[in-house]
């Protein structure tokens, strides 16, 4: 398989665009980049310049997502959505999202340059999809979807600004949120590519996979509160060890997810009153639970919480845990999947993988509104939230063929 | 048992005092004076107003520590040293050190109201015991016994302040730090009450204890690095999670130190990156291990090393300690101890429990020039470095008592 000339040129830009948007952000030798930070500001400026160089008309809505669009051939010709994000974790790596949006860019660009769509194309460059910065992921593609909650404003960030302040400062307006949201009647659908983010591709030795759902996912905070004591005077015997029932409970996330072939993480543990003499009083950690089904994730979230309980009794501490957020699974539009299979085999590919994404994706809040589908591009080895990220040009450079193909016969059904 | 009248007196002024004290932190609400901040210059104050108050005569030490003196009956009288500490833990209790230092100031001028003894009595706060601030404890004690490494110097605190930066800004100049250190060829020995901040004496149904020695100490700052990597993309068998393995190594130190009959403690555990969607690449915990005997102590060191080598080599991540702090063992001076037990038989007591500290205390220092021996006194359920650490004042009452009588039987041997 090799790329069109188009094609790789194209994915030659686009890397040298992710190498450009690295260099955004708040660490240097770091990419951190997160929602409502000046460094949202100045991606989103950048970008918009790609964009209008590209023809797209370009706005900012009212959560800070950036948008680029070229009409349809008539005026009210559906929309159909491309995108993906452009904000990051703590540390990350320069391609989870941002390929994607700067694929879209160049895809409208190529399918538009010999005169216009049956639909409009509408790029959103989506402002969050971490939750890095709030806690709560999707925030962006939420406020798209039309499903913002009232209770998130008052959601904080490590320095205690509020996602109401944040918006303020950002120069946004808490009230007019709601005007970020489409119109689901006048959508076609929603295409977004990005890296995989997991090893499947790699291993089947393919660049391009077919998406056909996006995980169930679940977040919990958990706080486990025992006795903080003295470290040396304390027996065994009478401790109540905080950390200890933590660590037991971080243990049976893996061997409880592992056994029942679902993906459970603790990805922070912080411990009070965290002295190196003093037997830890409260832990707290969080769990991220992801399954292909709901009811499935559900069952596992179960023998968690059962296990957690049994650990907390045994150890005299208390193991409580609080839900931070909930996804269903979202199950691909087979139109759109068939549209993105034939892409694939457009690149001399005669078998495209199909997947279903363990990772969460702005696809997730569009599938509230309209069709979505996805095209996964291979990721080495499978790094993903990690500097080490990577995707290759030549991989780029088949991705955008493909989706050129895809979308443009969703364009023309 | 019931203690005297004058004992039944000082007690209500040191417990008053100790109330007093515990309003002199740098967080309303919690007790937290560490080492060289502004709480310390003001505890030294409050204290040397005190010492002055009962007839001893004042002075702050090269290192931050405050003396109380008050002269034997000869210019050239042996110095028998009293004290205990005024620094805490974070979020500390109000009686760890000192009620030994309020209880020292009015023995002192008990002793001394008819006159000198054939020793000079000097009072000592030390200035820092916990190591709360640059994580290496008994600096203060340290000085005085002669002690200090200048490698110390480059300890940093949480906010990267240098000890040798530190002490400037305290107002103490680096270079002298020397000056604090005793003559031990003028000291009679060391004496310090301490509350137990353990359960025995409680469940033995004793007021008072003679400490036979204390525990030998090393501590550990342990690293784990493994791939930090996304939480959903990631299959098991490609993770190396650093706090899965600081999970296991956390209940190692517990399993291992149990059955050999040592202390162990985690009392530290930090994470990162620390999202909740990304596999921790790296955790860092702190080990703190306790034994009654060097050889001990170190046997179970070596066990649990190599319990981290293995649970490191299964899971992919390099775990390496270092060690940060190592105390022998110190016995107490049977001539010492036999004040002391001296001491609390006179308060009606027939057969004084003795007990090995299994806390860290200034005593450990002192041990390295002079003669030691502590007093402990019952501390309900052992709650220590916790604000719900208690003595109660009729125990102080008979500890002031027995300490009189302690102090006068090696003034006058």
């Amino acid at each position: 398989m090799s790329a069109t000339a188009l094609g790789t040129a194209d994915a030659e830009l686009v890397a040298r665009w992710c190498d450009e948007l690295a260099l955004v952000t708040e660490e240097t030798g770091r990419i951190t980049r997160v929602y409502l930070s000046p460094e949202h500001a100045r991606v989103n400026a950048i970008v918009a310049g790609w964009m209008q160089d590209a023809g797209l008309s370009t706005w900012q809505d009212a959560a800070g997502n950036l948008h680029g669009r070229i009409d349809g051939a008539t005026p009210d010709a559906p929309v159909l959505l491309l995108g993906s994000h452009l904000d990051t974790v703590v540390d990350a790596g320069r391609y989870d999202g941002i390929v994607g949006v700067l694929m879209a860019v160049r895809t409208a660009a190529r399918l538009t340059a010999a005169g216009p769509l049956p639909v409009a194309l509408e790029v959103i460059a989506f402002s969050d999809e971490e939750g890095t910065r709030f806690g709560k992921a999707l925030l962006g593609s939420s406020a798209v979807a039309g499903v913002w909650d009232e209770s998130w404003w008052d959601l904080a960030d490590g320095d205690g600004v509020t996602l109401r302040e944040a918006f303020t400062r950002f120069g946004l307006d808490p009230s007019r949120v709601g005007d970020a949201a489409a119109d689901p009647t006048t959508l076609a659908g929603y295409l977004e590519a990005h890296i995989e983010q997991g090893p499947y591709l790699e291993q089947a030795g393919q660049a391009l996979g077919v998406v056909t759902s996006i995980a169930s996912a679940r977040r919990f905070s958990v706080e486990a509160v025992g006795e903080a004591r003295h470290a040396g005077g304390t027996p065994y015997e009478r401790r109540h060890d905080a950390l200890l029932a933590a660590a037991e409970a971080a243990l049976a996330v893996e061997r409880i997810c592992r056994a029942s072939h679902h993906v459970g993480t603790v990805g922070t543990m912080t411990v009070e009153p965290g002295a190196v003499n003093v037997v830890p009083g409260l832990a707290r950690f969080s769990v991220d639970l992801r399954g292909e089904f709901d009811d499935g994730r559900d069952a596992v979230w179960d023998e968690l919480t059962k296990a957690f309980s049994l650990i907390g009794e045994r150890r005299g501490v208390s193991v409580t845990p609080t839900e931070v957020h909930r996804a269903p699974a979202v199950f691909c539009a087979p139109r759109l999947m068939d549209a993105v299979r034939a892409g694939i085999e457009s690149t001399g590919e005669t078998a495209p993988m199909e997947l279903f994404s363990r990772a969460g994706h702005d696809a997730m809040s569009l599938g509230l509104v309209t069709d979505v589908a996805m095209l996964f591009l291979r990721n080495p080895d499978g790094i993903s939230h990690h500097p080490d990220e990577f995707v290759s040009t030549p991989d780029i450079a088949l991705g955008l063929d493909a989706l050129a193909v895809a979308v443009d016969r969703v364009a023309r059904a």
